[in-house]
């Protein structure tokens, strides 16, 4: 797993870019400061990304002394980008510009009965084309699509290998989207946009060692080492949610016991409040988010059960951060996704005083735990993020590019790999700047 | 935490040579071709390395058609580095040519009466000492020596913040060393150095995602991500020891409760041996190294004690081990240290048997599980790369250079990120290639 110096040139692009889009306007000076790159690097990667409308200029500053510097900043309108956030119970898209302000949001409900490959991405089409219409993007100005999936992703081959919940196996999502979205397509998983999220954008900005820990109906983890994602050998780190916090514990659909999950994913909440109070009126026995919405109120309000329930899921929560801690020694843990959303601050300061209790002393000592500070979806936004990266990847060649995950838009059979439609190559270039 | 351009020099040199004392002889192409580097960095890396005598050009080998392409090979004589791996129990110290091949070794037993600093200090400079008479190299072609410390290490300031079987705090062990060992010191902790020594030398070459997993008295686990070692924010990552395998089990001494290393550190396998059998005649009640050995030997002849005791002590590894498998996705755990060498080919298939019970799918499909192949010390071995690793951090710099770890040899107060002393870096320069 060499990279090549294409692969250096474009993880330095997207870094340039992802700088950018933090602090516009900003100097090349600046760029170069916060990149550890040469100023001439800086300077090269620049004009291409001004060559490609994707940034402007936008006037100079002083310098002490010296002569004035060119300010540079993202051209928000050089392109849009589409995050299509794929979970449990819906399918939820938003539109982008480039420098990352919505433009359009749209929804669609899964339902139990909807969750066969072919009605997944039927719903996801229609989101997609509902965004680009309420937007009035034209076509050729959509630069990609990121696709967060559930469960366990082939990247590379765009294929959702394993969605614990639908029982999915295998499937060629991107193939078969690729009949129905006409724009370049890149699929991940919800952790990895979520984590891209708070780097970019998030608790996280200009931190190296982070972990997002994700809590929703099933939980896991991201991890950002030395600055980057950590994806492991084949796309499938950061499953912390099916690591083991009690041996021989309560059953996992994974098929091992006393997971992480079965205690602190919402369904494991729902079970620790059941041990506590098994006719508790908080109980909305098939409705994860009014149960955990209803523990919340519970918890404002001081009533004893629905405090121990918040204890005990803190107590196994802080335990298995505590793992995390230990292990990897990260100087920041953020808490994410819905049920960490709701359970807010009495979560996070009783999750605090649990890691506390299970920590070594310098690790805990270099760690702060907060909770997710962005107040829009981080999936649809870090799926965003990996459709821009796609798109940086596929700059600088002159014909359509090769690109590892990019599709066609007529789902061509044959072409594992993928080719950026040469349409959005030429977009990019006669986007005015 | 940016990587200036002098740190991006620093690794490329040191991966450069990494490369060449791998595969001596070898062309400036094949390293270009292995480093990702190209050729014209490579050559000016290896121009510096001639000059300083620790390469040397060796000949010529024929290339397809083309002309024929130098051979550079490292020169063994070009200098020594010293290993230094303490343990609970002893010191023992290796002193390595260029090339790590090991010229001499010494040992000092540890009594638990003698862990006072100052005791250990005296050991560690008598077989310092020791292992340079021995080989005969005159003082002046000691590149440095490194030492590992068992327990969390402050590598930057050179203190032992934390070693848990002596209660050692914040102990600042290199500057006590610097008054009695005349040679550049670099600290780091026995997980680090092993993972470093399955890189170059062990399982591990040529692997990026790799968890070095160390079963000994404690346990931890080193991990190396990305092709580099993950140190943490602090350096201490890897104390998966201490992560929770049974909330609320066994009492651990860190304060926590049911951590790996209550089940599966060698007095952890005598707990589970005595929970089987509490009278059995192969535990020696103060001796770890007799148990294991009487545990080992009676496996092999198939006593049904012994392979319950073996079978459990699985069992929880296993477990410990998919955890690392499922958070993490490496394409290879090695099993390391004096417990799994001990314990062998039986232990090695019993985990991987219960690794394969509690991973899920894709990341245990993507990882080998192997034994540790080093046949000496890897504790020594990688304690010496970490001088190495320093001294070609002051390559380059004219005077004596600045480093991070290195210590003046008359250990003065009040210098705390230390200088390496001016005749290393002369008797580098002076040492005939
Ligand atoms: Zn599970
Ligand atoms: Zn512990």
């Amino acid at each position: 797993m060499r990279r090549t110096s294409r692969d250096i040139r474009t993880a330095n692009r997207y870094d340039v870019l992802r700088r950018i889009i933090a602090a516009s306007p900003v100097s090349r000076q600046e760029v170069a400061a916060a990149t550890g790159l040469s100023l001439a690097t800086v300077a090269t990667l620049v004009g291409e990304l001004l060559d490609l409308g994707m940034l402007t200029e936008v006037g100079f500053e002083d310098s002490d002394g010296g002569r004035p510097r060119g300010l540079i900043a993202v051209d928000a309108a050089g392109g849009a980008l589409i995050g299509v956030d794929v979970a449990e119970t819906y399918v939820h898209v938003e539109l982008f510009d480039l420098a990352l302000n919505v433009l359009a949001r749209a929804d669609e409900e899964l339902r139990p009965a909807d969750s066969r490959p072919e009605e997944v991405v039927a719903h996801i089409a229609d989101a997609v084309r509902s965004v680009v219409e309420q937007s009035g993007v034209p076509d050729e100005r959509v630069l990609g699509v990121g696709v967060s999936m559930p469960g366990q992703v082939d990247r590379e081959g765009g294929v959702s290998v394993y969605a614990p919940n639908w029982d999915w196996h295998d499937v060629p999502l991107l193939d078969l989207l690729a009949e129905r979205v006409p724009y370049p397509l890149y699929l991940d998983n919800p952790l990895r946009a979520c984590t891209v999220a708070e780097l970019w954008f998030g608790a996280a900005r200009g931190r190296e060692d982070v972990v997002v820990v994700n809590l929703g109906t099933g939980v896991g983890a991201g991890l950002a080492l030395g600055g980057a994602l950590h994806r492991g050998i084949t796309n499938s780190a950061g499953e912390w949610g099916h690591t083991t916090l009690v041996l021989d514990g309560r059953p996992c659909h994974c098929g091992n016991r006393g997971c992480v999950e079965t205690y602190v994913g919402a369904p494991g909440i729902m079970q620790n409040l059941r041990e506590l109070s098994p006719h508790s009126p908080l109980l909305h026995p098939d409705d994860q988010t009014a149960t955990i919405a209803a523990l919340a109120a519970a918890v404002a309000e001081g009533d004893h059960v629905a405090v121990a329930a918040l204890q005990e899921t803190a107590r196994c929560l802080g335990a298995a951060v505590a793992d995390l801690v230990n292990l990897l020694n990260p100087e920041m843990i953020v808490l994410s996704s819905w049920v960490a959303a709701r359970l807010g601050q009495p979560l996070l300061h009783a999750v605090r005083e649990q890691v506390a209790r299970h920590a070594l002393r310098r690790p805990l000592d270099a760690v702060e735990i907060v909770l997710s500070p962005i107040p829009s979806d981080p999936v649809s936004l870090g799926a965003a993020t990996f459709a821009l990266k796609g798109a940086l990847a596929s700059v600088g060649q002159k014909t359509a590019g090769r690109s590892a995950t990019a599709r066609r838009t007529n789902g061509a059979a044959g072409t594992p790999a993928g080719v950026a439609p040469s349409t959005t190559a030429r977009t990019v270039r006669s986007t005015p700047s």
